[in-house]
Order: C-alpha cells, then structure tokens, then sequence
C-alpha cells in the first residue's frame, strides 16, 4: 500500500488554488497575497492602502491568523468587506480557506483583494491560494539580514517591500546589502521602501497596485 | 488499517525530548529554548548574555535556521561552542535535531545552552526539545498586540521578555495592554523588559538566569 499525504495536500491545495484563480479572473480581481513576519506593519500598510485608492478602487481584505478576529476589527473601519480566516493553530492559510473567505463577500463589487496572511516568514510560501501576486514584506527593526536568513520567501515573491523606513537612521539596517541580497535570490523582484507611520514612499506602492490592475 | 502520522511523529519527538532532557540534567546543563518573531533580536541577546555572564558561566549556543550559518558565524566569535541546525525548510527545531547538535558539543564543559530556535511565534510551541525552560521575546517595533495574535506561545512559555525598549517613546507601543493580556493569557509568568542596543534591563535577564541555574 502507497500512503502519499504530503503529495495529496499539496495537489489537492494546487487544484483548489487554480479554482480561485479562476474565479478571480472572471470576477476581475486583483489578488495580492501579503506576507510578513509578526509585526512588520502589514494590517497598517493595508489601511494606508485602502485610505489611498478608495476612491479609484474597492478593495477587500482577507485577514489571516490563528486566532482572534483584532486586525479585521481594525480594517473594518475602511472598508465593508472584510474577512477574517482563523487557521486554528496553522501557520498559513491555504486555497481551501480563502475559497471559504470568498463565499462571504460581495465579489462582484470588488476590484482588489489583499491577502494578510499569517504573520511568518515561512510556512506560507508553499502554499498557493490563488492570487496574482505573492508579496513579502520586510521592515527595518527586523534587521537587514532576512533575505540570508528565510530565502525561500524572497525567492517566490513577485515583489519585496521594505517598511518602517523611517527608523533606518537610528538602526543598523544596511540598505545596500539587504538590497544585494535580495537581487542574488530574485534578480527581478523590485523593492518599494516606504514609511506606513510617516507615509513616505506609499505613493510608489499604490502606483505599482494601479498599474498591476488590469481588468 | 489505522493511521497514526500525527500523533506518532509528536509522540517520538517526547520521547527524544525526555533523553535530551535526561542528558542536560546528568551532565548538569540549564538548557533555554528562546523563541521569537524574525529579527527579535535573539542573536543579539545571545551574545550580550554571553558577554555579561562568560567570567561566571561556560554558555553554549544551538542556532536553528531554516538554512544558513548566518547567526552562528556572528556568535562564534564570542563562544567556542556553537552549532549550526539548518532545518532544511522546517519551521521548528525537534528533538532529535537537538540530539544531533548535542553530539557535537562538550557538554563536560558546559554550564548552559541557550537553543535560538527558528525565528517563528507558531511551529517551535508544540515541539518540547527537552529544555528546562522555553522563554519567547517580544520586540517594541513588533507591536503590543503580539499577545492577543499568537496566544500560544505566550501560554506555554515560562518567560516573556521584551526588547528594544529603547524605541519605546518613538513607538505607539502600549506597554500596559502588552503586560495585561500577557496576563490574561500566562498569569505566572514574568516579563523582563530590556534594550539589548543599550544594554539597559539585561541584568536582571542575566539574574534571572543565574537563578534558574541549579546544580
């Protein structure tokens, strides 16, 4: 007898993610899944985010956690269409869940959805939910060593932001080698560095959403 | 036919802990298992608490990464006794990865180990290595909700501590509703408050440890 678990999960999930993609590409909708370590500002740049284009664009969230609904809570303020996954304990959401997360919004309204995936840098990587864009997430208190450190996320990601660019001159952060590494691994993957707290370089984060839509 | 993947793979990984655990109690080891969020500062800490306690205590150090020696080459230089896990993509360190670096160790020599495990507020909770006690760290530029999002790990620590509290004043860090959910959630457990830039608070982290030291 042939036990294949791993495998199973893992087709199973690539199956259910084309099935996403599928609907989201009908529906035309952006998909942007955000992925960070604890802490980097995702559910800030999210709010920043909506409070930029919500008049150029709808935007719906899918906020990611293994418990407690405390960021959707947040992010109801700007926008109606909010929904929280709790993995119960996983440290990744999966196709199957945002597939669930989809059945509870008003899809035809919508022209973007971001995905907060659960805070780490790891576990989420693998994992294929659909969306157009995998996109990671660093900060400058984290240090500028997490390229070296979690390659593979840097690898897979279609885009590297770089927030809390305001605290670099009271750090140790080396820009240029945080920079150079991520080239070695993602030769052309661009870095967007900006400030949530201070606003700062957002501009060229919602340009690059803008020119991402294409419906 | 009954299937049992799960529960077995947690069950050997308990049975290897209490030989680690066995091990560092016949050989007189205060063994750490520090768990936190990327770019924490764990490295950091490691090598300020072998700084402040080398004239006292002989300190070895298990570096858990999903692969590089990144952090281990900043630590050797401080420590003859460090030893690099790459987990190979794994979000936790393990029993038997512990055992395998124990091997490779003077345990003769040594009066404590401190295991950074894999920078990861969820995987590394339900995996015992055999340590004496697991502390998690928290940073100020994480956030003060960290507790109300990875409840977990703050549940089954024995210890909080928090860094970079020097960025306190220039943060929205709410140090009264950190304290109270950790609270909430660990009743028993302190919280030791540090900045590991300027060196403010890590007596009473090295205190602490120096307590925890029995013979």
């Amino acid at each position: 007898m042939k036990i294949e678990v791993v495998e199973n999960v893992l087709k199973y999930n690539k199956d259910q993610a084309e099935k996403n993609r599928a609907l989201f590409k009908r529906k035309n909708i952006l998909v942007l899944n955000l992925l960070s370590s604890p802490g980097a500002g995702k559910t800030s740049l999210i709010i920043e985010t909506i409070k930029i284009l919500k008049k150029k664009k709808n935007i719906g969230v899918i906020e990611g956690d293994i418990s407690s609904t405390y960021d959707a809570e947040k992010i109801k303020e700007y926008t109606d269409d909010v929904v929280q996954i709790n993995t119960g304990g996983s440290c990744h959401l999966n196709a199957t869940m945002l597939s669930q997360a989809l059945g509870k919004m008003n899809l035809d309204k919508l022209d973007i959805i971001i995905i907060e995936n659960v805070g780490n840098l790891i576990c989420p990587v693998g994992f294929d939910l659909g969306e157009d864009y995998k996109i990671v997430m660093s900060s400058i208190n984290e240090g500028d060593d997490k390229p070296v450190k979690y390659p593979p996320v840097f690898i897979k990601s279609n885009l590297i932001l770089l927030n809390k660019m305001d605290l670099i001159e009271i750090s140790d952060f080396k820009l240029d080698f945080f920079q150079n590494k991520v080239a070695e691994l993602n030769p052309t993957a661009s870095i967007i560095k900006f400030s949530c707290k201070t606003g700062n370089g957002l501009q060229e984060w919602t340009s690059w959403i803008l020119g991402a839509y294409k419906p």
